[in-house]
């Protein structure tokens, strides 16, 4: 798990993969699975749609911390195990065996099993629509592993694999941050 | 290009594919791309994140009303052209070869070449973050085309094309809204 510039952290997030979300509340880790997640800037800032019908929300709202770590697709069944249980009743890292890798930045733990990860502050809460914003203030990526493909959730019970990637570097260069 | 029910809508973007969104300023359709989108309910409500950085914006905030339409992979060319060019000088809809298409409720075209399109009305625009605020009130999908792979923007230049699918109906049922 390499660290990579902050600058390049907006791409692990913009294709719109399922993400995990670990928080910890100063007494225990948790961890939840989010699809609904949006890129705001490249600095970078991102959104994501939760509220107090998540478990994990407190802790989002109480220590202003989090790391948005991003599974690819051999850990799918993890994945919605998490998504499909709650941390008020259970220890999400042990039953599904994720190991939790302190940070630099926030209490919140790193996910060795995934592929990337961002430590996050939470800047705003916008209440009225149920959105976390977060500013990514550290990011790493596992470039030694085999398998990069991330999963897209559907929402209807299926997901999307990573399927072929095309380069329009060219194409795109007046809207490609410089560095990237 | 069927209408579909709107309850199904929200699984069009929360897998997370470039979409291009339409307007009319009363004088004349616009389009614009955009990646940075999240669905924030399932009514649906979604997500944007743009600015008065994009010509749209004007139309989008004055008229309250777009289209998100969803290009399949074949039309990667015509989306990115639409995305680096600006409809202050340029009438991409003639430019890109894209065709029209009115809808129901809105004023902004469906585009005929995207395999999916949502009609949108603005319900909130939060300045302080540059989002918009859309509600879905009519959907359509073409079922007959045989391309449906959309693609997913990295940010650096490259797109990553839909892969295969797969089925977690059964682990997901906890999770998936009546009626999906």
């Amino acid at each position: 798990m390499e660290k990579i510039e902050l600058s390049k952290a907006f791409t692990l997030i913009e294709p719109g993969p399922v993400v995990l979300v670990t928080t910890n509340n100063g007494e225990k880790n948790n961890v939840m699975t989010i699809s609904w997640t949006m890129v705001m800037d490249f600095t970078p800032v991102f959104a994501i749609t939760t509220g107090a019908w998540n478990y994990s929300f407190a802790a989002l709202r109480e220590t202003r911390e989090c790391v948005i770590s991003i599974p690819t697709v051999e850990m799918l069944d993890k994945v919605i195990g998490v998504g499909t249980s709650s941390g008020a009743d259970t220890d999400k890292f042990e039953k599904f065996m994720l190991t939790p890798v302190p940070g630099e930045h926030v209490q919140a733990p790193l996910i060795k099993e995934c592929i990337a990860n961002i430590e996050c502050r939470v800047i705003d809460i916008v209440k009225k629509h149920n959105i976390v914003v977060l500013e990514g203030v550290a990011a790493y990526f596992d470039d030694s592993r085999k398998e990069k493909r991330t999963v897209h959730a559907v929402g209807d019970g299926t997901f999307i694999v990573d399927g072929r990637k095309l380069s329009r570097k060219k194409l795109m260069r007046s809207k490609i941050p410089a560095g990237i």
